[in-house]
C-alpha cells in the first residue's frame, strides 16, 4: 500500500530522537534541572541581534506581496550576490550570484547535490564518524553510501581505508569539517592528501569524482584553527552551507550550495542542481529568511559561549579520566566510552541522568557524542554526575 | 557525470518562466505600464495584517533559540492542534494534531505524499487541465502520471476518459479544486461520482486507491460556491494544503498534509509521510512561519480583490467574443484561444504585449491561462489590447 521503505524510515525514530524523548520524560519525573541532556545539536545561543533587527525592518518597510512572494528558484539574485561577495572577502574566491543556489537548509543542500549527481549504481563515500542522515539521503537518490572507518587517534582521515573504497563507481566523496560528532577540523595537510588522491583516481577512472563539503559548522572553530575553503583545493567541489549553526536558525531552513566556475562543465552542474531542487519540490528557499541572511552576511551568533563550554567540559572530563580528542570546532565532544560497548555505557549514563548518543550511530563504536550547545550552567551541574559515572568503571 | 534527467529538468525552463522573463525584457523596452503580464500565479494581494502583527509579536517576545530552533519533524504540536481545530470548525471534521504533518509548502506536500505512496510500476492519475509540475514530482518518485483529457464544457471530470485509465496499477488520483488553470470548482455531484467510482475500483482491484487533494485555492471561491472537504467523502484521502494563496505567502513555503484517522492503516500512512519528508531532506517546515500560520488560523488575504478582477476580466472578454467557462474559484481564467493552436495565439498576444500561458502546458490545448492575481488597474489598461487581439481574428 504505502512505500515500505518510507513507512520504515518514518517509524524507526532516530536514536537521538529516542534519547531526547526519554529526557523529556525524566525531566517531568525528577525536574528539568536534574537531567543533563547532551543529546541534541540544537544551538542554545540566540541568533545575533541583526537577525531580529532585519526581520523587523523588512516586515515593516517592504511590500508584503514582494517580501513573501516567490523568488527565482535559485534564490534572490541580490541575496546570492551579497553572499558571494562575503565568501570572496573571507576566502579570496571569485564567486558571483550564479555560483550560488539558495536552499531550504543543509539537508536540502545535501539532498540536492546527491540527486544532481546520483545515477543507478553510483557510490558515495564518507568518513566515520559521520552524520547518519547521509545514508538516508544518499539511498533516497538511489546511490549507495560507503563509509571509511574512523581514524580514532585524531579524527582526520584514515587514507588507507579510504583508498580501499575508492573505485570506478565512486561518484562523490562527502566531507564534514568541522565535524559532527567529533568536533575535528581537517587540517590543510589532510585536505591536500585527500584532494591529491581524488585527482589521481579521477584520472585513473577517466571521470570526475566530486567532493561535497558539508560545512554548517565552518564559523564555529576555536583559537587560530583554519578551515580550508575546498573549492581552492579541488575544482569539482560542491559546497553545502547552512545558517542553522552560524546564525542559530536551524528551524528556519536556510542555506545554499556553491557550484564554482572551476567545476568541469559548470553550466550543466548548476542546471543539475536546479533540476534536483525542482524534482524534490523545493520551489525556492524561504523568502523572508533569504533576505535576512543576505543582510547578515559576515555575522554569527556569539560562538565564544561554545568555546567556554568546550573548555569547561573537556578539561573536567579528561581530568576525571575520560579519553577525548580535543575538538577544534563544532559543539561536540566525542570521548571514548568507558566500556567497549557505547550503547551499554549510554544506558549506564542514563542512571545518572546524563543523556549521550552512542557513537555506533555515527559509524564509530566505542565513543559517545556529547552536544555541548547547552547552558554553561547545566554543564557545571552535570560534572558531579559525570564523575559518579566514571567511578562506576574504576 | 551529472544525473542526465536533473540537467534536463534544470536546463529546460518552464514555459511560464520563459514568458515571465520575456515580460521583464519587454518592460525594460516599452515601460512596465505597457506590458500586460498575466503569466504568473504570484498573489498580488498583501498578506493579512495579522501576519505582520504576529511576526513582530513572536520575534520581539519569544526566546530566539526556541523560536528559530528545530521543531519536531511533523511540526510544532501546538500549531498542528490549532490548525486541526480550525479545519474541524470549518468542515465538521474530527482531526487532531497527529492527523497533520507541517510541510515546506504545496510542492513539498505533494512530493511527500507521492513519495509515501509510490512503488515501482505505480500509476497516478490526474485530470486535465493540471499543474504541470505534477508530472515532474510523480516521475521523481518513480511513479508514472496518467492524465485524463479535459471536460472542456465545464472543467468538471470526464468520467468515461477517467475510467479508461483506472487500472490495477493505479495507486492514487490527484485532484485540484479550485483548479489551476481553469478556476473550476468540483461540485459535490462530481465528488460523489468520483469517490463512488474509486471505491468500486478499489474493491475490484483489491487494494486502496488513494485520493490526493491539492487545495491551495480552497478559500479563494466566489459567491456561494462550496468546496467539499474530501475526507468526508472518501476515507483514503490525503489533503495537501498550502498557505501560499490564502495568506499570500508563496515564497515562505508553508503548508501541511492531512492524514485522516479514517484512512486504512492510518499509523502506517502517517509514518510513510514522515519517512518521505525525512528522505527528501525537509527536516521541518520553517519554524517562524509554522507559528505565524498557527496564529492566523481562519484568516485570509482580502480575496474580494480577486473576485473584482474576475468579474471585470470575464465580463469584458466574453463581451469581446472570447469563450470562457466562468470560474468559481482560484485566480485564473482559461478561455479558448481564438485560433486552434494556443501557442500561436499566445505569440500573437505578445504582439499586443499581453502575456498568457498556452493550455498545452496544462494538458489542455486550444486554451490559454490568464492569471488575474494582478493589479485591477492593469486589467483595465489591458482591455484595449485584448480587444485589438480579438479583432485580429474577425
Amino acid at each position: 500500500m504505502f512505500a515500505e521503505k518510507m513507512v520504515e524510515l518514518g517509524s524507526r525514530r532516530s536514536t537521538i530522537r529516542e534519547i531526547f524523548e526519554f529526557g523529556k520524560k525524566r525531566a517531568a519525573e525528577v525536574g528539568a534541572e536534574n537531567v543533563f541532556d547532551f543529546s541534541l545539536g540544537n544551538p542554545n545561543v540566540p541568533a545575533p541581534q541583526a537577525v531580529e533587527d532585519n526581520i523587523l525592518k523588512l516586515v515593516t518597510t517592504e511590500e508584503s506581496a514582494a517580501l513573501h512572494g516567490y523568488t527565482s528558484a535559485q534564490g534572490d539574485a541580490g541575496v546570492r550576490s551579497r553572499i558571494a561577495g562575503s565568501i570572496n572577502r573571507a576566502h579570496g574566491t571569485h564567486f558571483h550570484a550564479d555560483n550560488l543556489y539558495m536552499t531550504v537548509g543543509a539537508a536540502a543542500s545535501l539532498c540536492i547535490c546527491f540527486k544532481a549527481l546520483a545515477e543507478e549504481g553510483d557510490e558515495f563515500i564518507t568518513f566515520a564518524p559521520y552524520f547518519p542522515e547521509y545514508k538516508v539521503f544518499a539511498e533516497g537518490t538511489g546511490a549507495k553510501l560507503l563509509v571509511a572507518p574512523a581514524d580514532t587517534d585524531s579524527f582526520q582521515i584514515h587514507f588507507d581505508e579510504f583508498e580501499k573504497l575508492l573505485g570506478p563507481k565512486t561518484k562523490a566523496v562527502i566531507v564534514n569539517s568541522p565535524n559532527n560528532p567529533s568536533g575535528a577540523v581537517y587540517s590543510e595537510d589532510t585536505i591536500l592528501k585527500l584532494t591529491e588522491l581524488m585527482k589521481r583516481k579521477s584520472e585513473e577512472y577517466g571521470h570526475a569524482i566530486y567532493l561535497i563539503s558539508d560545512e554548517p559548522y565552518r564559523e564555529i572553530v576555536y583559537g587560530n584553527v583554519k578551515v580550508p575553503y575546498l573549492t581552492k583545493y579541488y575544482e569539482n567541489t560542491f559546497v553545502c552551507y547552512s545558517y542553522s549553526k552560524s546564525l542559530s536558525l536551524p528551524g528556519e531552513r536556510i542555506g545554499y550550495v556553491v557550484v564554482p566556475d572551476e567545476m568541469e562543465d559548470q553550466k550543466a552542474a548548476y542546471a543539475a542542481v536546479c533540476g534536483a531542487g525542482r524534482v524534490l519540490g523545493y520551489v525556492n528557499a524561504p523568502s523572508l529568511f533569504q533576505r535576512v541572511v543576505g543582510e547578515c552576511v559576515g555575522k554569527t551568533s556569539d560562538v565564544t559561549i561554545y568555546r567556554r563550554n568546550r573548555d569547561l567540559l573537556y578539561n573536567a572530563l579528561t581530568e576525571m579520566g575520560y579519553t577525548c580528542v580535543k575538538p577544534d570546532g563544532a559543539f561536540y565532544l566525542f570521548p571514548r566510552s568507558l566500556e567497549p560497548d557505547a550503547n551499554a555505557f549510554c544506558e549506564k549514563a542514563k542512571e545518572f541522568d546524563i543523556l549521550l548518543v552512542p557513537g555506533d550511530d555515527f559509524g564509530c563504536p566505542g565513543h559517545v557524542r556529547i552536544a555541548y550547545c547547552v547552558q554553561t550552567e547545566m554543564i557545571e551541574r552535570s560534572l558531579d554526575a559525570f564523575r559518579k559515572l566514571s567511578e562506576q568503571y574504576q
